[in-house]
């Protein structure tokens, strides 16, 4: 199959739109990453939308339909993948293979949410949907409840009192919000900078021991980018980025994964593939965008891609290991904590991080240096219903 | 890219399933077909999953994971297609591409939907939201009220008066419900088989000029396939169905379509696609299974594939050139109108019935004889928001 690059990349800013709709959100992204490609609409052939529950956000669902419209992109084929909150990762694996294959050149694919108008209590409750409607919603279980338990279990399990857990994960909702208060896409962009471990500590309990600042916020937010076949994005740019390898792995209901809850399989399946496909091992990686969803999502995260060993990932949070000039330099971009998470529109905004990143365009205190060659993104639907997970790289492998 | 096979067909009676959720519908019909296909759980590589609003009809979203765990697959990707009713179709249609490319040699594929918990209040709302939300949902549009609007449309653009018209709308249903009730996996099996022209006319007013058995009815049920690289089908069946070519075209609003409201683009491109694909024209397809939903969907339906001329399809259904015998035989399955109508699944339903169709397999009364060389399916999801066509034969290219 053929090599792919990233050519364009249009991200909206993240957090609350009142005078959009999740399809303008969506157009104004891709627009620009139209523009940032040098790309016509003519010269798009098909276009991937990933977007989680637009039906109960804006009562619209075949979104894919009506963002094709309103680009002006003609007849061509749109497809619309759901996957929770990877949705739009989904949803660029699959316009990467569309073009791997031969089949198309050059594609638009993207991801958009609008959750903020369904407000907290009935959007909580829809997107916990994404979980086990017959086991887990009865039980109600939301998804703040899913990574309580995960740092519980990952107290008990690697003998680290939760107190003391507690603290670690504090830091990663310092370092994204850091992260997140110097990026202007950012929803907390100059707010929460200089937050402190107390502080998150000391925030309202949203869910024992989940505080506010454990938690990302819900947010409005459209990503998108331009995909084109690898011998031919020179024609379009100086700077691709090519996609070196994606995995997709699936879960099931909680209940199954028992102990493993904190290794989720099918992250593991998913990274794994990833990394096998693009030829690199972890310790190949440079930086990272993966899902914080809350702060222990992080810790369990970077070990289940193998960047830590199973327990220590917590330890190396609060160590400075994954922030800039440390081991593996993660969610410099604010991640979901910081930047904030359109559920259907994280993935994509994932690899448009990394993307600029690797154009040396990432705001100023973020960048990492030197530019980094190649990247990882890690996006989690559901409660590890699906994991997907791209590598990128400067050059091709 | 690879020539791709069907080397298995599921399908669970359509209608009212009180015991079984969507998940369960899928397993059962997924079960069927990897029986049908003789091949092991451990032999699928990846799961695609049509599906339309399994989040408003059991607060199920990201149904693919469950069906995939329910299944025992592991931790295979899984990805759900959201197509409003063409879902499926679109699912088989990536599917396809993921084996054609190289990249899987066996995967399952198929549609589920539990529509008729909702009731007919709720679902009619619901499935309208595959519509525009902005300007055709405010306005009181439902589908019924989309097919009034064509049979309209089709009257004065073609000069057919609206009472001939509603003569010739009602063989559809006629010719749709004999052959349903012939097929045991029918929602209405064994029933309306001698419906006459005057039984239709006279039912129920549901939308000017449509009546109830100008509907198709709201069901549950699911179907399924397995696909296989063709070079590996021979492993497995003795009979293995080849896609020969694949399509998908894009709409929106039904306010843009204006006068091509009975002649879609986004359907005449789709099917070109497909035919081109396959390397066949229209005069060389000797089956159809076609969406319809209302009678004068499978008129337009004829017309926008180019089996007819414009205009000219519904003086020949009143013709009984789409009945068996006829120029093109259409929907021996007895269609959306005769077999019901679960949204999600009903793309892999049609691909399923032309498979039956082409091993011989048909009920008594609706097989073709000789046995069909070729076939194609027409899906339609929302108003013309997405068209998904797939050209089937017992030969490969």
């Amino acid at each position: 199959m053929r090599d792919v690059a990233i050519i364009g990349v249009g991200h909206t800013k993240f957090g609350k739109w009142e005078t959009k709709t999740a399809v303008e959100l969506f157009a104004e992204a891709a627009l620009q990453a139209m523009e940032d490609a040098g790309v016509e609409g003519k010269e798009i052939e098909a276009l991937f939308v990933g977007s989680a529950l637009p039906d109960f956000g804006e009562g619209q669902a075949m979104i894919n339909v009506h963002c094709t419209s309103e680009l002006g992109l003609g007849q061509i084929p749109s497809t619309r993948f759901e996957g929770a909150c990877a949705s739009s990762t989904v949803a660029i694996r699959d316009a990467h293979m569309w073009v791997a294959s031969g089949e198309f050149d050059v594609v638009l694919v993207g991801g958009t949410e609008r959750v903020l108008p369904m407000g907290t209590p009935l959007a909580t409750r829809t997107f916990a949907m994404a979980m086990h409607a017959v086991s887990e919603v009865p039980a109600g279980l939301t998804f703040p409840g899913v990574f309580a338990l995960v740092a519980m279990l990952y107290s008990k399990t690697y003998g680290i009192p939760l107190e003391k857990l507690r603290e670690k994960m504090a830091h990663v909702s310092v370092q994204n919000h850091r992260h997140g208060a110097l990026n202007p896409l950012a929803q907390f962009y100059r707010k929460y900078g200089d937050l402190k471990v107390e502080d998150v500590l000391g925030s309202r309990m949203v869910c024992d021991p989940l505080t506010l600042l454990d938690c990302c916020p819900f947010s409005d937010g459209a990503a998108a980018l331009v995909l084109c076949a690898a011998e031919k994005a020179r024609k379009y740019t100086d700077t691709p980025v090519y996609i070196l390898g994606t995995g997709q792995g699936t879960g099931g209901a909680m209940g199954r994964f028992g102990e493993e809850l904190i290794r989720p399989p099918s992250r593991v399946m998913s990274a794994r593939m990833a990394l096998k496909k693009s030829g690199l091992e972890p310790k190949d990686i440079q930086i990272l965008e993966l899902h914080d969803c809350f702060t222990p999502a992080e810790i369990i995260a970077l070990e289940g891609m193998g960047f830590f060993e199973w327990g220590k990932a917590a330890d190396a949070v609060e160590d400075g290991q994954v922030d800039i000039g440390g081991k593996i330099p993660t969610n410099m971009s604010g991640g979901l904590i910081g930047k904030g998470h359109p559920i259907g529109a994280t993935g994509a905004s994932q690899v448009c991080m990394i993307v600029e990143q690797m154009r040396g365009n990432a705001p100023k205190g973020n960048q990492v240096d030197p530019v980094p060659e190649t990247g990882m993104t890690d996006t989690m639907g559901g409660s590890f219903g699906t994991l997907s997970h791209i590598v990128l790289g400067r050059s091709r492998r």
